[in-house]
């Protein structure tokens, strides 16, 4: 386990988990291009490059609290602060619900694999789980309405909905439970980070001459073509996200990114004037290029 | 003064002086279009936007170290051996060399002004510049031979030299003084930094509407054609090293970076064809980021 005096005493090692991880954030966002979202090449209306980096410099602090061993709620509600201080508003929040146990496990057990991965999110408290809604109260994030029941336990209520949390003896690893199907991170964590163990590996396997940059586009249309990315089911419906996904999926069939960019550059250009933005699948692959760093198998 | 510790207790404060600079050094890669250089939308044959943003990563502990007043000399050589953590060989040297004093006054001083740098830089000792030369050790840096009488203390002998630094009594202030004229990094050690604060100004003066990656952008070419580039001259000669100023002069004098966006394109792809990188230029520009982001002046 790493301790920030640590770092102080050995400053000359390799890249700790949560500098892994902040530059997990940085290759994920240069990926281009990443039809719908930003990338190195690509700007949104209000939404900039600029506040991806602002995120991931900001970020670190929480992700060196996971590193030192913090609980993952507190280490999370830190990153998410530290994320928001940019005027971009949510740039990361889903890539940190990833990263900040990935980086814990990392961190704890000198390697990340699934089983490993999910200790640690099946040993996540009520405290954990009152950290992760405290880091709602930071910045705005894009959630569908609970069903009534659950309405007490809106995280749109951030820190207010501590007590009903306690009251119920709610985990974070029971939010994220609840929250499946219909949010592909939250998946990850009752899934032993499937997909993003998967992205490592698509990532790894992809030849090494061309830049990294590269390699992180390639997996995110594959990633995106395997699975309707739930952020564009939440805001524009079923339909919609599979259609995306269907179109990622013969774009990733045919290689198109070495073969045919032409057709992506024109389903990116598609995807942002119509607003869609597949920000679950950059979430994942930001945590398969954090696996793959921490492995070795993806070189910077 | 902040410590790592602090860090920790505060976690949800502004970003800390070595956060902005580690996000100064982002931002600075990431404008685009940078005549020569890497930027957000280009990459040289064998060093790649992705090798400066692990540069960055890698920096921050250093930069940390000086933001918790550790020696200039020491923290440039924890930030230089973590930047050159990555494949693409040098990427930040000269940036981390203004940066690192830069952090250290803004953290001790609670703000950063030239007077302030000025005694930050004055104040090295012997053993600071033993930590540069330490540096050397860590990553390949372009520098010319020096004068024989100075052969002695040639940087690229590395820790080698220190023996003939504390036998002369020789600082790091006394190293860069040496270094003037030939080498503007130098310069602006005994000039108080004064085309950093000058390109902090500027960029604090460019409307905010745009992303500060253009921001950026404009404040290179400007820069460039204020002064020939000392790494253009060590590489390629005082006469291309004024060829290249006089274009980009006449480019920013137009403001061809709004007017005329093409012939800044072109004479990006003409310096990359030749083989021509800015590279004082970019470090200058990265300190004149860092100064306008601790005074607030540049937003992100």
């Amino acid at each position: 386990m790493v301790t920030p005096d640590q770092e102080e005493t050995t400053p000359k090692g390799p890249r700790s988990p949560a500098e892994n991880a902040e530059l997990a954030l940085l290759l994920e966002v240069a990926g281009t291009p990443k039809p719908g979202n930003v990338d190195r090449e690509r700007d949104l209306e209000e939404l900039w490059f600029e506040h991806f980096l602002a995120g991931a410099v900001g970020s670190r602090r929480g992700l060196k609290r996971a590193e030192a061993g913090a609980p993952v709620g507190a280490a999370f509600e830190t990153a998410v602060a530290g994320m928001a201080n940019q005027r971009g508003g949510n740039t990361q929040f889903g890539c940190l619900l990833l990263l900040v146990p990935l980086v814990r496990t990392a961190a704890a057990e000198g390697s990340v694999r699934p089983a490993l991965a999910t200790n640690t999110v099946e040993a996540t408290t009520v405290e954990d789980a009152a950290g992760f809604y405290r880091a709602f109260d930071h910045v705005d994030v894009f959630v569908e309405d609970p069903p009534a029941a659950l309405e007490p336990l809106d995280v749109r209520r951030g820190a207010a909905a501590i007590p009903a949390l306690e009251e119920r003896g709610v985990t974070l690893y029971d939010v994220m439970e609840a929250s499946v199907p219909g949010d592909d991170i939250a998946r990850e964590w009752v899934t032993g980070f499937d997909r993003s163990f998967r992205a490592a590996q698509w990532l790894e396997s992809l030849e090494a001459q061309r830049p990294a940059t590269d390699r992180v586009a390639q997996v995110f249309l594959r990633l995106l073509g395997e699975r309707p990315d739930t952020l564009i089911a939440s805001k524009h419906g079923e339909a919609i996200a599979q259609e995306v996904s269907d179109c990622a999926a013969e774009l990733a069939g045919v290689d198109a990114f070495r073969t045919d960019r032409e057709r992506v550059d024109t389903f990116a250009d598609d995807l942002c004037e119509r607003g869609i933005n597949p920000g679950t699948t950059a979430d994942i692959t930001a945590a398969g290029i954090f696996i793959a760093l921490e492995r070795g198998g993806l070189e910077v």
